[in-house]
């Protein structure tokens, strides 16, 4: 880790020579300071107050029972795993409660439960359900034991004072030291990695030393055990993300790696001011930050590349806590303000009683922006990215999410060139997501399933490419790894035009991608259609199949089918395909329309589908014995063949309007799409629909240059001519036939 | 139809006695006093304001622009008849408008319309669509043919003045009384229906007879072509509705019926107030409202009994016309502000200003309240009925309803003694409705689906029991209509222990049902369970299948099951059958559970299984070659004998928060149902769960007297004693354990 070299040794520098200050407590995210703010303001600024009364009646509802400290024994949605999480929470809570209105219950509340803590916590081995994770004690992973350690030390800063010295003794000897030596001790894997699950150990570990006044906690959290920044915080900031922000695992990941990422970063700023950790690679977690929110769509939704759960929203509280303190550290941005709102909810901290004074003070706030974007994956920012097209306002955003990023560690799936599309505030061309359910104990107790592996992570269960049905890099992570997709072109400048594309040629060996997607918006048409241009070329011939996961229900094909509506077999035997029922299959002979709806609007795919096509329909859920996976269904294109060019219209069209009783424009606009010419340098499209339209779509496969002058001449021996890498030419039909 | 011979009679007297007085224009909806209320008010009512900018835009949008009038040719959402739709409401905006703003450009538009269909309409033969429907000329079916008149004729009645007397000879000659006459001449059949298609149909000759002055059109409207009572509105009012205004076709077509239904009334209200209208029936207009009203759920659902589409809410136009003359006549009800507000629409009514003045001058309005209720169904009420059972507030009510009522005309379902549960604002335990996709041309132009008729409307597709894969009644709808279940007890005053029981003796020869549903609140659940008692009992031995189609994600079962996970195989041949996928089967030794997430909450099915019931998992969808069907899932008991009683408790339970990442309770309380003793005279249950849960539930089955005194001594000497058709014991297994 040559590279970050330089920065190691300029923060180390600085570490070592800053003698730590007498700590004052609390002295992470609430100090002397905040608290005095927070008491001034309460009863005045109604989001806090509402924010404030919520924890306030969770804790005095059971200030008064018995708080239990099992033995822990169940896996993750089990009883002593919640019943520690519940724990924790309430100590936290308390532990702010204390802080703020200073009455004695809150800590004597806290201290009973820490007390218990303090017994039973020496004597535990590692947890019995911890199989193929890393072992917690108290938990059955050690991740959620860091989640134990940062809340509960945060409590324990609040009430510091109050607890005689041999209590602080004796919680710091049983509990707080041990756990902190068991990550970095006996956890050095998992405290070294650089990884989500290492920011959560360090940032924990991290706060217990400002906590505890314990400069060598501080330097590994910041530096790793052996302190030579090869891992910890630092190598952690420089390496996670990429210079845009983007986080490596995606925005599902990055929303729960902000958590420890801005409480410990708080904490650092609150302590070593010096290290001007916000500032830290050209502020970096600002821009971690934003990128993650931009990776949402408008329901809150993070769009669920990789291991995601689309439940998460930006909702959750580690979005809160970020936000927040981004809002205070990082100019006082006021359209955080309008997703502030929707979280209805703040942190107790500085940017939190900011945030909802703001939101009291001001009458109206500038509405977050959605916008269309691209993030570089990749420290360097060299290993491609995903682009993000976007079009219309927040109550019906038009959204496109293309991944051609590199693999995202453990959480990565095989999925490059994918994409999915969003339109009505709903997902209408899924990411499966993943095979988890978060929590719930009959579910392998909250674990990812085996169908996550099995289906979920497999090239199969994405809205891309598979080759002779298996999986980008044969399924194999480490291999995956060392690739990533490259990034070709991409405008988004011209919201009637946007376009993004990538290639990729290391997902399969001997295969050449190359997926381009545009946003196209016109006049004819209520809304942008994306037009997918996917062309692969292999010097041996391949099955190649490219499916789409549409979410709504089955309407029309313009073309006959033969459905298997008695029996229903399985359409293949492993790489995914071992999940899906093979519901109808069809031959075309020349372009074909699927159609179906979903909520109030039609949505079309119009292929260039010809003899050689097969298209297939599937349901998701064969060889799911226990019913883990979502029954969704997709239509698939198949082609075997050396170079082939998919070229599918994805058209959102007409209005379904149940309550008023009407319905228009249920067909789609596109009749025939041609490739007329589609080789190294060139692919070129003609696309012909309804009202004479007539529209030609250009790509230089092999020139990216912007300012590029291309000149094809087609067979029938009209020229064109156009400037950069993509173009596309709309004409009526008639006027072409009289160029003709 | 003797019964109705006074009330006929009398109307009848009444109508031939008052002289038609020379009519005022408009004098339907709006007349001079609506209009000059309306024109002071404009600009000072937000809700009316809004509504009338929209009508506004809408109408101005378009006044330049030339209004297709084509020849008929689509069906249902196909060009001509989207756009004969548009035409009519269109004409009727800019009647309105005209009225308000006496703005000759809207007369003009008018005008233009009404010319085109002046020629158009004398050559119309029928539609060429019409196949299996009563035909139009305009539409495929009358039905839109009577909306397009009833439109039609207010915008002509609102710009009657300003038409010249050629154009207006010209419009009643060529359109309005040659349609009418083709109502009352050409499709007696329709007009003389007691059903909401024939309430359409002389809704809109009987308007249309008060805006040309016709008598002979209003009698014909009131007491049908041969004006003797038989048919017509009248008979309508007294035979569509029970004496509790429950519409025999349920919830859904309640609404659609009320349209013409209100605007027919007001019509008289306002041309001939001596039939005292709104009084008919002790107020059955008003009770109609109510009761369809209360058949929503806090979503806005219609609940989906018989042909009904989910899509529908108390948002369509026809509950704001309804809601706003029931406001106007019957009492300035507040409580249906708050459903105002939702609707956020008024119509242009006396009763709509009226409306939208309470709402701006209101800063609160009490909500509408949705309550436990029961309605009956018949004419005379006394064949059986529909009850309602509800627990908790708007934003989170359980509700339970039970059908046990007649067959309901041509859209009923062989459904008899079924059941729909909902929770959390979305349906748990669904009724699947209808197949069909309103307006969707490639749907058989909107029509209902061959799968309506093939799975919606079958027993199977219900929550209610199956003898040997028959429908009730071997589906013949003929036969149902002789029948109807019977009420057998409710009691809903209590609302920790409702509960509605009612029997069925017919839908299957030789068998009788009796089912009693509990909404039971205990402090030891977080909401009511729903405790399910389904006595079944024949000389003869039987098949008999209880289905129960759950919706959310399958999580676990109790015991092991056979999963059909490489091959999927169809449930049965027919009636129904022919449409379910065999996912799964399983045997069981003695109680058993099955849980399933949805949304936020776990819910549990624990059924009195023994080793002779079969457990079935199903998917709706096989035998459907396009796709017509929801694949939604279900679960479903089977055991063969004679005499059985299924016992099943509907448990939510838990929390699942992925925004706060807790899960908790996800398993069932209950563990263990024992039926003890079911006879024809008792039906006694242990239940025994968690905690130490003993309940014992008693059920009389024949004495549904509330006072009698119950003693049943069972076989281990307990006496058990209770007064009423039904009772329940709580206690805690150790005190039952004592006491033996």
């Amino acid at each position: 880790m040559k590279k970050y070299s330089f920065l190691f040794f300029s923060f180390l520098f600085l570490s070592a020579s800053v003698v730590l200050a007498q700590s004052q407590h609390p002295n992470l995210i609430l100090n002397k300071q905040v608290i005095a703010e927070i008491q001034k303001n309460l009863g005045n600024v109604p989001l806090f107050d509402k924010t404030f009364a919520g924890i306030k009646s969770q804790v005095d509802g059971l200030l008064k029972q018995s708080i239990d400290v099992p033995v822990p024994v169940d896996p993750g949605g089990g009883y002593t795993h919640e019943r520690h999480k519940q724990n924790y929470e309430l100590m936290y809570n308390a532990g702010i409660l204390y802080s703020i209105t200073k009455d004695e219950k809150y800590a004597v509340f806290v201290k009973r439960i820490l007390d218990k803590y303090a017994v039973m916590y020496p004597a535990l081995k590692l947890h019995p359900q911890s199989k193929d994770q890393t072992p917690g004690r108290l938990f059955w992973q050690s991740l959620n034991e860091t989640v134990w350690l940062l809340h509960t030390i945060q409590a324990y800063d609040c009430i510091y004072y109050w607890f005689s010295k041999s209590d602080r003794d004796k919680y710091e000897t049983n509990i707080f030291l041990p756990m902190a030596k068991f990550f970095y001790e006996d956890s050095p894997h998992e405290f070294n990695l650089i990884h989500n699950h290492g920011t959560w150990m360090v940032a924990s570990v991290g706060m217990t030393g400002f906590v505890l006044n314990k400069q060598d906690l501080i330097d590994k959290a910041l530096y790793v055990t052996e302190k030579d920044g090869e891992g910890g915080f630092i190598a952690q900031l420089n390496q996670l993300f990429s210079p845009d922000g983007y986080y490596t695992e995606g925005g599902y990941y990055a929303r729960y790696a902000l958590w420890p990422f801005f409480l410990f970063a708080e904490s650092i700023q609150n302590n070593k001011p010096e290290l001007k950790i916000y500032e830290v690679r050209d502020q970096i977690l600002r821009k971690a930050f934003y990128s993650a929110l931009q990776m949402t769509y408008t329901n809150g939704e993070f769009m669920p590349i990789n291991d995601a759960l689309k439940e998460k929203t930006f909702l959750s509280a580690e979005l809160i806590y970020a936000l927040n303190f981004v809002y205070d550290r990082y100019g006082e941005d006021k359209s955080l303000l309008s997703i502030a709102r929707l979280q209805n909810k703040v942190s107790f901290s500085k940017g939190g009683i900011k945030v909802a004074q703001a939101i009291t003070e001001l009458t109206s706030v500038p509405k977050f922006k959605w916008e269309s974007i691209n993030f570089v994956d990749g420290p360097k920012g060299d290993e491609g990215g995903v682009s993000i097209l976007r079009w219309g306002s927040d109550n019906d955003l038009e959204s496109l999410l293309f991944k051609y990023s590199a693999h995202g560690l453990s959480h990565g799936h095989f999925d490059k060139l994918s994409f999915l599309f969003y339109d009505q505030g709903r997902e209408i061309i899924q990411d499966y997501g993943s095979a988890r359910f978060l929590n719930v104990e009959q579910k392998l107790g909250g674990r990812y399933l085996p169908e996550n592996k099995s289906f979920a992570m497999q090239t199969i269960a994405h809205n891309t490419l598979v080759v002779d049905e298996k999986s980008n890099f044969n399924g194999k992570r480490e291999q995956s790894e060392k690739f990533h997709s490259d990034y070709y072109f991409l405008s988004a400048d011209n919201s009637d035009l946007q376009i993004t594309s990538a290639t990729d040629s290391n997902a399969y060996d001997g295969v050449k991608m190359h997926r381009t997607l545009l946003m196209v918006n016109d006049p004819g048409f209520i809304r942008p259609v994306v037009l997918d241009v996917f062309q692969v070329n292999s010097e041996k011939s391949h099955q190649y199949d490219l499916p789409f996961y549409y979410m709504g229900h089955f309407l029309s094909t313009s073309y006959a089918y033969n459905p298997f509506i008695t029996e229903r077999k399985v359409l293949g035997k492993k790489n995914g395909y071992q999940h899906l029922w093979l519901e109808a299959e069809a031959k075309t002979s020349g372009t074909s329309a699927f159609t179906w709806l979903n909520g109030e609007r039609y949505y079309s795919i119009t292929a260039n589908t010809d003899s050689n096509t097969q298209i297939l329909f599937t349901q998701i859920g064969a060889n799911d014995p226990n019913f883990n996976l979502r029954n969704d269904h997709g239509i698939m294109f198949r082609v075997t063949a050396k170079n082939h060019t998919f070229v599918n219209i994805i058209e959102p069209h007409g209005d379904f309007n149940p309550t008023l009783e009407y319905s228009f424009n249920s067909y789609p606009a596109f009749e025939k799409i041609e490739v007329v010419r589609s080789d190294e340098q060139y692919t070129i499209v003609e696309i012909f629909g309804k009202n004479d339209l007539h529209w030609t779509f250009m790509i230089a496969n092999n020139n990216a240059d912007k300012y590029a002058t291309h000149t094809v001449a087609l067979s029938d021996g009209t020229k064109l001519t156009w400037h950069g890498p993509t173009s596309i030419n709309k004409k009526k039909e008639k006027e072409h036939e009289k160029r003709k």
